[in-house]
């Protein structure tokens, strides 16, 4: 599916060894017709705001002209995409593997007849977990639930931490009818007081208990209650990291002592961590990132205290890192103990470890549970990311991208620092979050959408179709923004 | 779409003036192998097993072979189906309309492309959600946004109600820092401490705030920390209806007293009421309906004391009740401020009042905010309602159905009584929860697949082209499976 063909980088920027590729019939640079949003998509905005509520609305699509990594709008701009709905388009617009998907009169039923997966699942279902979502699971996890999106997976990867938490704390006997009849008006015993121990910056989504773990922007939690659930420290580390190896160290060691002292806490005051929640990168917060040695830690903290050790994999996992999961760079000794993932992924889902079955039927559950459809459609994408080589050209797109990061770090001392990333999951920070939004803007008109994290982060998240040749585009782009400031 | 073909009821059941139709092609009556689940089946829920807790799987499907209102099972067994997946099968399996919904390829890529749309919608977005869902939208709401599932859309209805709610009382002036610093951290002021009132029995989902408000079976929220939200009593009224108006008066009563009474009081303890939740029909807690009055009652109590009003439409909606949406037999005065919906909709959503607009961007917002591919099947689902006159025939099989349940609890006292239902949405309780369950699975056995719900209910919920025809057949099966109790 991708053609070899190498593109000359027009500032001169080294090319990756790899043989530079792109999707047979991508546009090779943008194409620009009016500033984005343009006047069509003004005119939608407008018609949209008459039935809801929606100001977010960037630009609209031509879903029809957009391909590879480029993104067609209202407009007939076509910009190169680095940003793809938020990190959710695996492989690109368009892609023949995708189009094709439901060519078979099969496959296009088990779409249409959208079933209640958890009472009558068509008969090819286990197939396709094993096929599709199994073919990729994390090393060590062999349970899988599928949900629609991130937020509902988190949502019932805690309950299946609560069940653990709360079964062994009755040491496996029955529900007594103190707990059925309390917990039916939210009262104790029944309704346990319990809580998931997250991480200041982290996002998890936006439901209740989602929400209750997610701290990166007051706008997403304010006036909505929420449960007083313990906050800890995701290390802040100094760039680059080599020249402060003895800083981050300290700061790892802090951030561990800190969510000991949480847990045991907690548990003074009677309101438990069942378990603990937390990104490999924390996205939305503004791309930080964490060290092996502190993802090492959180486990063996939550194993002396018998807490569930969860990574939520929704914005990270399926490929962007160059690793399918990214909690795969950290060399943890054994697997986490549920891994949640949405996104690239197409589907929301959970992978877990046995000792997180629930023992009973229906406490994981609802009317749909998943979307065969989408299970069809990620099939294509995972066989396109093997056949294609997609994360290895990830890898090597990837260090394009952060060398040329760091040049221009290096460049605009007073705009850019802390380039850092793993893969094509990459970002920089902005001396001011004006600035960032300026450059965003400027880029934009300029033919390459991207988006911002945190305070004053650009946030990098092509698809995996993202290659060498397409980094170095970008990195021309964003010289010239930088020099035009 | 449907064929004009009278079937003779063999029970000698008086038929519907209507002509009875049939979707042509569909089998005449059921057609049995095995029990069910048979071996094929049983195989699969073994193989299941190694990857996921999944005991509530009542048989796999050949969703390759299902049509119209028969759904085949995996070891050849072709049953006429009454539950259609918990309630979201609109139109019956591989309807024509559904399989030919995609063979435009601008429909096929706007299904593939599936865009975070609260960013990047599609150049046709605003003209699908006014040709779609905007179509069938309740008089008197002019607002939609669109959710992955039930309980998704109502988490969100409940962001809307807290946030009218808190703009009300901050009197429309900006956050605080002292608002925006607490909620990064769960705690007031950012955090307020607001509840959403719900029923005893009611149903609303299972994420953490859905969850909160729904009552219906304790095996759904043991052990999950939940909001310490008031429950008022739905009404429980006597049966037939007629014979008991001055009893159900006096629940009517009774009840309304007791909501006002706790919204009071939830005012005075400081955790005060922002919204209120109710289905039109208690769906999964036991059918249990509640009078016109009650309903006008309850809006005009909401309305007393400036809490929203929500009609949670996820099962009711789209149709089964001969209306489209449930609450539009009762009259309302004006439209309730919020209608969630999804199952028979196909896709999750909200219909809402203007006065329920979030005022700031990002605060109704997630990476998917729906999906196009579930507008474009329900774009075919509702032209289908409309050319085949499905209201009106779901208003003339449930007069067949309803006429025959009554004659059924005549006949047998002993076992059966309270039949009630509107439109197809039928619902008849047993004498025992045991006995519903023995007849449940004597049905499946004769080729007829029911539901139960709450204690001891058997819920009817078939598809929108279940005829009288269907439901003779229904009634005469039911009627061979009392006699051999």
């Amino acid at each position: 599916m991708l053609s070899s063909k190498l593109r000359a980088s027009p500032g001169g920027r080294k090319l990756a060894s790899l043989a530079v590729r792109s999707l047979s019939g991508e546009p090779t640079a943008p194409a620009m017709n009016t500033e984005v949003p343009g006047p069509q998509s003004n005119k939608l905005k407008s018609d949209l705001d008459a039935i809801q509520s929606m100001d977010s609305v960037a630009f609209f699509v031509d879903y029809d002209k957009s391909f590879g990594n480029y993104v067609v709008d209202a407009d007939g701009n076509s910009m190169l995409d680095v940003f793809t709905s938020i990190s959710s388009v695996p492989i690109g617009y368009n892609h023949p593997n995708l189009l094709k998907a439901f060519d078979n009169p099969h496959d296009m039923k088990a779409m249409i007849n959208r079933p209640a997966l958890g009472v009558y699942p068509g008969v090819d279902w286990v197939e396709r977990l094993n096929n599709v979502l199994m073919s990729v699971a994390p090393q060590g996890m062999d349970q899988i639930t599928t949900m629609m999106c991130g937020s509902c997976a988190n949502e019932n990867s805690f309950k299946m931490m609560y069940f653990k938490y709360m079964d062994d704390l009755r040491g496996g006997r029955d529900f007594t009818q103190e707990e059925m009849d309390s917990c039916m008006v939210n009262k104790a015993p029944g309704t346990p007081q319990l809580s998931v121990l997250s991480f200041h910056g982290g996002f998890h989504g936006r439901t209740a208990a989602s929400l209750s773990c997610t701290h990166s922007k007051p706008i997403h939690k304010l006036d909505v209650p929420l449960f007083d659930w313990p906050v800890a420290d995701f290390p802040r580390y100094k760039y680059p990291l080599e020249e402060f190896t003895r800083e981050n160290a300290a700061e790892d060691a802090r951030c561990l002592a800190q969510v000991e002292d949480i847990i045991v806490n907690q548990q003074k005051i009677g309101n438990p961590c069942a378990g603990l929640i937390v990104e490999p990168i924390q996205s939305e917060g503004g791309d930080f990132h964490g060290s092996s040695e502190w993802f090492k830690g959180l486990q063996a903290i939550c194993a002396r205290h018998n807490v569930s050790y969860m990574i939520d994999e929704v914005q990270t996992g399926g490929g962007p890192t160059g690793k399918m999961w990214a909690f795969e760079h950290f060399d943890l000794p054994e697997a986490p103990d549920i891994v949640s993932f949405s996104k690239k992924m197409l589907t929301g889902g959970i992978y877990h470890k046995k000792s997180l079955r629930p023992k009973q039927s229906y406490r994981i559950f609802n009317t749909w549970v998943g979307d065969p459809g989408k299970l069809i459609l990620l099939d294509a994408v995972l066989k396109t990311i093997k056949s294609d080589n997609l994360l290895k050209n990830t890898e090597e797109a990837g260090k394009v991208l952060l060398d040329g990061l760091k040049d221009m770090q290096n460049k605009f001392p007073q705009y850019l620092h802390s380039a850092r990333g793993l893969g094509t999951f990459c970002a920089i920070d902005c001396d001011t979050g004006a600035r960032r939004d300026q450059i965003l803007t400027k880029m934009r008109n300029e033919g390459v959408n991207c988006g911002g994290c945190g305070a004053s982060a650009i946030r990098l998240r092509p698809a995996l179709i993202f290659t060498p040749a397409h980094a170095n585009i970008f990195l021309d782009k964003m010289e010239k923004v930088l020099k035009s400031l």
